[in-house]
């Protein structure tokens, strides 16, 4: 068989000893497409990883500003082979060409390379600290090792392992990436890791900068979040991975960023219902929709108030749920996974009012799936009710009072993101107040009067939160630079002489514009 | 039997339901101190967790002001009960009175107390960032739930656990305390405890603010970082005991800081040791001997290269070791750990070249020691020859050349510090140029010139580096602001109304001076 090649040590090549193969699946037809996959072994990661190490340590020498036209190179040629990419991502993905691909994700992703280059360049992400009368300076640094970044089935652009935000922060904070392509886009990240190569190569960086394989045996993917030459990981995907990678690369006390399962509740207080009936839901089933439900931060979980009004709502968004047709899936397992979440949520005592089956349809399809269950319930059997269904598939709560709707925030777990819906001339606002300090601290991101979907990429964005929708709350996976701290640790320069500091804490700023703090202020002058 | 109080939910008082009870030791004396304390059982550990997760709520309501406060009369109060705290600190530690704990360790842990009080009402710590043209905002802040504290047994006043550096930084960035003191020195660790409770009531924080207990068995303190209400965890004290907890609060998803074993590696290059020959041996005896050895940045390794000067060198040390009386160890357990330390490090192919064996004298004390090895033996038995030795006690590394010192580097574990003796002139720059780069990423902080020992409380400082020296490479246990980092999480708010937002992400300045990155700027300015 003639599979497509890896790129390790800064040669494409054939697979060394493969341990199996695979192939890509068109979602849209239900068809196997025709380029084979090599599954990496042992030898081949470990391979990976030694050469990634040595172009750690050979990236320390590397001026930033060759990191930083290396992603602006390489955000050049994405959108240079524009065309290939949108085809054979949609192919692999059956997310629409347009303009979900070409005009959404494309573009985002270049503009999160292109920013990260500008992070890098800047400087300031690295928190430049400089205590003069004492000569003590420290800023956070790349790692002493290669990061390893698996990828999401759903950004098949702007998360992917080679050119998705992990990457870019992680190349930013000037580390070698080795990216674990996700098994249902190899042929769209093979195309990346090609135009990401050919800069590599343009803007002389060491070749093993950028590394890219299919897949792994799973127990691989351990061994390699928890080398001893790796520096981080990052993860985006379901919880059950995730958390096994994080328990691997935890007693190796190597650090890895996850990003796991969140259902995103949304609280609806009465008197926003009351005003903005019809526009809510249009939103909600916009947001619940977007990419066939399948977003992190899709809103799987609804909050609502016991009243006719309410009953009235829930009918009109059940009935805009049941007369769309729901979209392709990612992937064959998509229908399953779906199902398998909704007998979950059944079983605890959810009662499905919209959908709840697959759909015998071109493509891979779920029905687009409401269910409802009162407060009392979910209260009862808050784990098994936040289980997250991803796709087109969300659970109203269906909260007696205010109080109930109070706890039922407080039994939340860690989410990406809550929104709370309210009056928008402040009818609720007493109880927002009450309601905003118990979801606040469960979630990254809080939103007001506005879906969750949507992740923009600017400094501010949280794209993170407690645990288990993350591993750490205190970082992001989107918004630079802030998401480059994930891949850097703090260095201090004690007594060091002039000479031998790095540029960012020399006395003279490097950039005659770089923010320091020094001496307690932040500054853009010299020392 | 009459036990001393323990601090829980705003009440001192009798431990409910001990599992056991212990004394302190004065270990000048090797005598068993009076006071009885309780060892603490689950439902205490429980009713503590409990009674912090509410504090932990009720504090988002409370001005940073009010912590500001509660933070300088604690430092206040601390200044004015200063005999006492010296007193019972001595007899518990053996640490002298005069400097160590009067005008040393007293000092700093007042000035990091004020100076965490200072950062609590700059509020710059919480790197508010807001991009205004699309309204999302952002920043660091605390957690939800209790941090638990595990202070150390070698600094009874500015590694505490009601007082220290972790405890400053908890309750800066907004947390309640669960101090669990270290047992080495209850009586001063209650001290503290009475005077941070009287600053809580008098400045009006929830009473849970700030709870003590003295012990608990081993599997509670698993149970403590692990529980569903706690919200970090910092502990400085032993691999064995801090990778347990690790463990644990891994498994649980929760952050845990931890300030583990680490040798801090001294190189000296062959013209320092030409140039400054008497210099640097007293100095690194010194460093050495402080506090009896048992620093965390102690210096426990020392690499040099082959040369008739080496070994005068090192003859000179071994005497300097041999004619110092050694120091009082701070517990009973001090000599039989040094002991065991140095049979690993000889059973790994060390010499012993000073000391090496207990001394039966006032005290509990170990001879001071010095080992050396060469340089090919260290390498090919790197891990069990930087086992730490917890007091007087250092390994020298006698590598054949340059390049054998360098990979002695390449070897090293993840150490707090590392230094680097070259000639001042420029003699060995060459050599530093090419070893600085193995050693920069296995070390938090890099010195030239200079002893690791004395770590100052600056911003720029890093008490912190690569696992095993710590959990986590990215966060420092010293230094403000970016020690509040580890207590913290961060909060985005996205779309969220003017009047909803915390002070530090309003549009206008909350302070008139407080630093935050608007649209990419760090500014002074309000939005």
């Amino acid at each position: 068989m003639n599979f497509q090649k890896v790129l390790i040590a800064g040669k494409w090549r054939e697979s060394q000893n493969p341990v199996d193969h695979f192939n890509a699946v068109d979602p849209a037809k239900k068809q196997k497409l025709p380029e084979i996959y090599p599954v990496s072994g042992t030898n081949e990661v470990v391979e990976a990883i030694e050469a990634g190490k040595k172009a750690a340590v050979e990236l320390r020498n590397i001026p930033r500003e060759n990191f930083a036209l290396f992603l602006e190179s390489f955000a050049d040629r994405i959108d240079a082979n524009a065309d290939e990419l949108v085809v054979i991502a949609n192919l692999e993905t059956a997310l629409p060409k347009e303009p979900r691909l070409r005009n959404g994700e494309l573009p985002r992703t270049t503009d999160q390379l292109r920013k990260a280059a500008k992070a890098a360049r800047e400087l300031n992400w690295c928190h430049a600290t400089i205590d003069s009368p004492i000569n003590i300076r420290s800023k956070m640094g790349p790692l002493d090792g290669p990061v390893a970044v698996f990828g999401p089935n759903n950004f098949p652009f702007a998360f992917n392992s080679i050119a998705g935000g992990d990457f870019a922060a992680a190349v930013a904070a000037g580390n070698p990436v080795i990216a674990k392509a996700n098994t249902g886009h190899p042929g769209t990240t093979l195309v990346f890791a090609r135009l990401a190569f050919d800069a590599v190569v343009e803007t002389g960086l060491p070749p093993a900068t950028v590394q890219m394989l299919y897949r792994t045996p799973p127990e691989l993917g351990l061994q390699l979040v928890s080398h001893p030459d790796i520096g981080a990981s990052a993860f985006t995907g379901s919880k059950t991975a995730g958390l096994k990678l994080k328990a691997a690369a935890d007693k190796a006390g190597k650090p890895i960023y996850l990003e796991m399962s969140s259902v995103n509740p949304v609280f609806i207080l009465p008197r926003a219902v009351e005003e903005r009936f019809d526009e809510i839901a249009t939103e909600l089933f916009g947001s619940c929709a977007l990419g066939a439900g399948q977003f992190c931060t899709n809103p799987g979980l609804m909050i609502l108030q016991k009243s006719d009004l309410t009953e009235q709502f829930i009918r009109t968004l059940a009935e805009i749920f049941d007369n769309n047709r729901p979209g392709v899936l990612l992937s064959p397992q998509g229908p399953d996974g779906i199902g398998a979440a909704v007998e979950i949520l059944k079983s605890a005592g959810a009662e499905v009012i919209a959908g709840g089956n697959t759909v015998e349809d071109e493509g891979y399809r779920f029905a687009n799936t409401l269910l409802r269950v009162d407060g009392k319930t979910f209260i009862s059997n808050p784990l098994a009710l936040q289980t997250e269904a991803f796709g087109t598939a969300s659970l109203i709560v269906v909260a007696d009072d205010f109080r109930q709707m109070k706890e039922v925030a407080s039994v939340m777990e860690g989410n990406l993101t809550g929104c709370i819906y309210s009056h928008t001339q402040g009818k609720d606002d007493t109880d927002y107040t009450i309601l905003e300090p118990e979801l606040r601290p469960k979630v990254g991101r809080l939103l007001n009067d506005k879906v969750p979907t949507g992740v923009a990429v600017v400094s501010s964005m949280n794209h993170g939160g407690p645990y288990p929708a993350t591993g750490h709350p205190g970082f992001t996976a989107v918004g630079l630079p802030a998401s480059m701290l994930r891949f850097a640790a703090l260095y201090c320069y004690d007594n060091v002489r002039p000479n031998r500091l790095p540029i960012e804490l020399q006395d003279k700023n490097p950039t005659g514009s770089m923010w320091r703090l020094i001496d307690g202020e932040w500054t853009q002058r010299d020392v």
